[in-house]
């Protein structure tokens, strides 16, 4: 089962990286260019051990739980996770 | 019109950040994680000039020579172009 966590900043936290690629592509002539917001993400592989069953739901739980334990700053960031590949179809 | 360009590593191009998240996440105990890859993501928000008409297919284009010029490095990485919201609905 593959699964998309998608960090990005929570609203009001300055994003210079965003700023920044929005000013150089200003520079670099794209004038149309109003905003630029930068995210990171994960592309997450998980396969439940034998005899468990694959759980959307618990999954997805298992994966909330490592983006609050590791992969995102509470303070400042949100996340979004999206079930892009489910096996048992 | 809000774009998001998702930029990834080519297959056979080393990820180490994706590889660490992934022994970090099975240490912290979450031992079903089979692969992590790291991925970046822009959220492009452009606008044309007035008098200019928004066309889907020609934002992607520039959308794409921003990539090339800019966003991604063609040696290791590949990228999508995704309109996420069009205005003119």
């Amino acid at each position: 089962m593959e699964l998309n966590v998608t960090i990005k900043l929570k609203r009001g936290v300055a994003d210079p990286e965003g700023e920044n690629t929005k000013k150089a592509l200003n520079l670099l002539g794209f004038r149309d260019v109003r905003s630029v917001k930068s995210l990171k993400s994960f592309r997450i592989e998980v396969e439940p051990g034998e005899g468990e069953g694959e759980d959307e739901e618990k999954v997805k739980q298992e994966v909330e739980e490592m983006c609050r334990k590791l992969l995102a700053n509470p303070v400042i960031h949100d996340y979004e996770i999206e079930v892009v590949k489910s096996e048992r179809r």
